[in-house]
């Protein structure tokens, strides 16, 4: 029996252990054949693929990125189910793995639907899928964003200064509430939670106050609560296009300005997701890929793997698909408590 | 109302942060004073005391070991309950925060019997607890002995050698467990699983047979399976003293001279245990700090703190004393299938 | 006799380990006494004082920043060196000890011309002063570019992406040029070496057709032969302020619009200077703050430590402030040989 | 023309950066060919080798160890150079890239003197290389080392323990001098300088009496001055065999005796010399590659590449050969000041 693998959406560490575990475990214990679909959806339409047997995930559990490459392509842009249907029949591929995140999987949903044989495993570096306790890749980014925060701590300490730290996080502050809890910061900013400025302000200044220098965790998608109005004053850049700085670098000048308080941004941006993933992130994506061995074996057309406590479980495609998993206000009262 | 806090067995990466979490929390909330106990039990029984304010607390979450130091004191050999009470009455404190494993809390048990009122934080390197799915330290340690792994795995395959790394585990295999799968080990070895040297022996072969260097985790309690005459033979030096070798070092000279692959161990020992908490552990050992504090104002004598899921929940302090939590047969089993 | 010491400019890893190992050298050896100024020439001409004895310096080395603090204040816009005669009488001070860079061992030279007993430490985490091989806080930022580019890195190979790494560097580019070596770029580009972006699209091609995902390292001081104009054009932001975005910014969709090749810039900012320094600044550092007592115990006023080849010597201020040390002409043509 | 390279002795990171510049640059600007002879000598004499063009060298700069395979074999237990003048001829190679440790160039040394054209790299984890300042890998080593050392102390400091650290070094200290001074060790013991168990206790009770948790950096060859006795003493094992446990393991149970410090010692082995290699060595390593080069190019043959300050320079490999570099009776006094 053949199965196809595919990485789709975003890199994340701990996608080349779901394969090479995957590939590992099925071809060992249950003589199943891999092929790869190179870059995602794209390589399935396009039937690009690779040979995947033991040689080629050698390895490379410990690499980041994904060795298949990924892309953001939708298979419903390039013949939906029909063509993968028709492209796996000429390969002699019976069924998929596919690792991606919301988009991923709604695709992966519709082509269940449709007949495909295909499981899930889920791919969320920002922790937003409420089917799972944790993803792989999350634990890298936020050990990152913490070392990072960390260094940023000694240069506002021989500074005095106030140093903020954009982290990724569009649409939720996991990553933020994470790293901003581990790295000791005075504010953790996030998109569930909009703030004033004023409420920053405060913040900032009594940890001043306590000899401290302010050290800011933002997720990219916070907004202050006055967001509107600042974001379409300063919003455009000289030619009318969005503008390159993000919300750490909006925030720095106000709270300068406001503050007296020298305030430095730095933007982590792409070093969150990449590199050698966690151990964390390495044992959890291993599991994810025997397991996704597993229900190809039981046929769980239409299911994905998922972490619940320290168990494996399966759950349907639907239940990743219906809502984003949002810092819960009790969590986010929690860290509250140490800001300032 | 003065609440003391003291550490107590083995130290843990994550200590110091949930010190802080708990003085920051109960200081800035809720207007509770704190003093530290030095040493453990010890400094309890013998009234040495630190302040343990904010100022003495501030930045310490990403600190290794523990600031108010440990011991492995026993309170019962020195007054019991009568002292403690005695010393906290003098102190004008009323009630205690124990961080502590199995044997901590067991004195806790003892002590809340006899009504002092203390809440406990549970704190295992090695993962043994049965009462929470995690606890602080045991992350960096893994981490710590998968970096390891990965470079032994280097030097392995410059020299087409086997490693055998020796990590924690005196009688549970999760260390060895966790950190052989992230490092993609070719055997597992665990006190769970007492294994004979031919299987061993199987595993190193296939792997060698695949063109791979074999490496071998192995937690300090494992045994052969032969292992009772292999120890009476072995286990003592020169001046009948317990040898200083571990199992690894053991092993190593077997391996070499069963396969003919010239065969080298690593011990890595204290490493495991000291420096920088990751991430994890720090936000983990956090949130254990805050519920501890919320327990004692709550009046949860007798309780402890653990991790269910993604949850703070709290459990009686025996459930922590039952029974050791070991690898289940199909944690082992699942890792199994990667091995050779 | 009683040594002042202040720290000045930006910060460094490794500033503390030239602190400690000063005060640990002098007081135990020596007999001398310590005050640190706080914040630079700031505590200099404020007589803001700390105690600076052995407890105060324990354990500092490993931590980044400068516990003195650190700022860009110019003793001569205060008084210059009749107000720190002043002040060093006033406090009992015999002579200093000035750590910095180019600014601060200028207003070092004038203060010692002016008969104040000084002596110097070089510090320039960008490897831009001649006078000595390396000064400590150039192997950590060096360390720090290469490991976020091997992250970028596989981000890019994941999504056939150009990834664009700005690090620091605003007048020469060593920094660059060493974490571009270490990291494999496929272009580094440096204020030293004006290049067409012709010349960049072609090495940019260059390794996309062999089958890359382009990697350049950029220092922020890099101008395109047609910046002049590219910059005036797009220098400021929509306030008239100068833009946010540096150089990788500005070069990214420049790359994007000519190869069609998907390109993402990440400027790397503070994170390269502060934080734990590696082992080799360390050593250095500890050399520096011993040699620094040996020269006041000496009484060479008006000279500075430096390192050549794996020696300490001493060399005077104004071999450090004739002229920046850029990158030659042969060490980058040596590292183009690996560009594209 | 077609350059051989080889890599023998014990692995070191960098090997692979040495390789790729080589095979990169000799390729791309000078259209050399090339071929790896696997496992160092053995594989030239045995004429067992692997193609080595820019695909085979892609991004292996960050990976530890040697794709090439190393071993300890000498060339002249295998028909000397006679025996590999006929492999090359065989092969059509014109000249040899040997990169290797005293062994391999004294190897080097007669087959050139033999008339092989040959060029060589040094390489030496322990610094001790008298021609260089210094080689790829001691770098690596010495962060390790430091990195572990800075866990051990928190472990130290928590239990109030003496930690022993042993770290590379059989022949020389420069692993303990460095890594010691960079970690703050209380003291560092080298082979270079006997010391009696009394002047260690002496300053393991210094550190104790000031509050510090003592730490000591032992290099593998350090010998008391009572040596000769207390090793044959305790030398040998149960069954007659040289005893497992190193210097470190040695000292730690003599220094709880005499001190009552509860003493633990961690012997760092195979970790300090796998894995990434730190920028600084992955630039030399690179440049060193490069220059081999040249050196082949300019028929430089019987001669190696060396650091000199920061220039590449060469010399004849009697240079290397003549005399260990031990550390130097100033730098080891320098580093004692910080004892105790």
């Amino acid at each position: 029996m053949s199965v196809g693998i595919l990485t789709s959406g975003g890199d994340c560490p701990g996608l080349n252990a779901v394969i090479r575990a995957a590939v590992f475990t099925g071809s060992k214990l249950h003589d199943l054949d891999f092929v790869g679909y190179r870059w995602g959806w794209k390589g399935l339409v396009e039937n690009d693929v690779v040979p995947l047997g033991r040689p080629q995930v050698m390895g490379i559990s410990k690499q980041g990125g994904t060795i298949l490459g990924s892309s953001r392509t939708n298979p419903f842009d390039f013949g939906g189910a029909e063509r993968v249907a028709e492209v796996m029949a000429e390969g002699g591929v019976d069924s998929l793995i596919a690792i991606g995140g919301e988009g991923t999987l709604a695709a992966a949903q519709r082509l269940a639907d449709a007949g495909i044989r295909i499981v899930g495993v889920p791919k969320t570096i920002d922790n937003d899928l409420s089917a799972t306790d944790y993803t792989f890749g999350f634990d890298t980014a936020v050990q990152i964003a913490t070392e990072a925060m960390d260094r940023l701590r000694t240069t506002g300490d021989s500074h005095g200064r106030c140093m903020v730290a954009e982290v990724m996080g569009r649409h939720v502050g996991w990553i933020a509430l994470h790293s901003g809890m581990a790295a000791g910061a005075h504010a953790i900013l996030i998109p569930e939670q909009k703030t004033s400025l004023d409420q920053i302000i405060s913040w900032v200044e009594h940890a001043r106050d306590r000899g401290r220098a302010p050290l800011i965790a933002v997720a990219e998608g916070f907004k202050l609560d006055s967001m509107d109005d600042a974001h379409s004053e300063r919003g455009l850049d000289a030619f009318g296009r969005p503008r390159l700085g993000g919300i750490g670098e909006l925030l720095a000048p106000l709270i300068e300005e406001r503050t007296g308080i020298e305030t430095r941004a730095t933007t982590l941006g792409h070093i969150q997701r990449g590199g050698t993933p966690s151990a964390y992130d390495r044992v959890l994506a291993t599991r994810f890929g025997m397991t996704a061995i597993d229900m190809v074996l039981r046929k769980r057309w239409g299911k994905m793997v998922a972490l619940r406590g320290t168990d494996m479980i399966e759950v349907p495609f639907s239940d990743a698909l219906g809502q984003l998993k949002t810092v819960p206000q009790e969590r986010y009262d929690e860290a509250r408590v140490l800001f300032g």
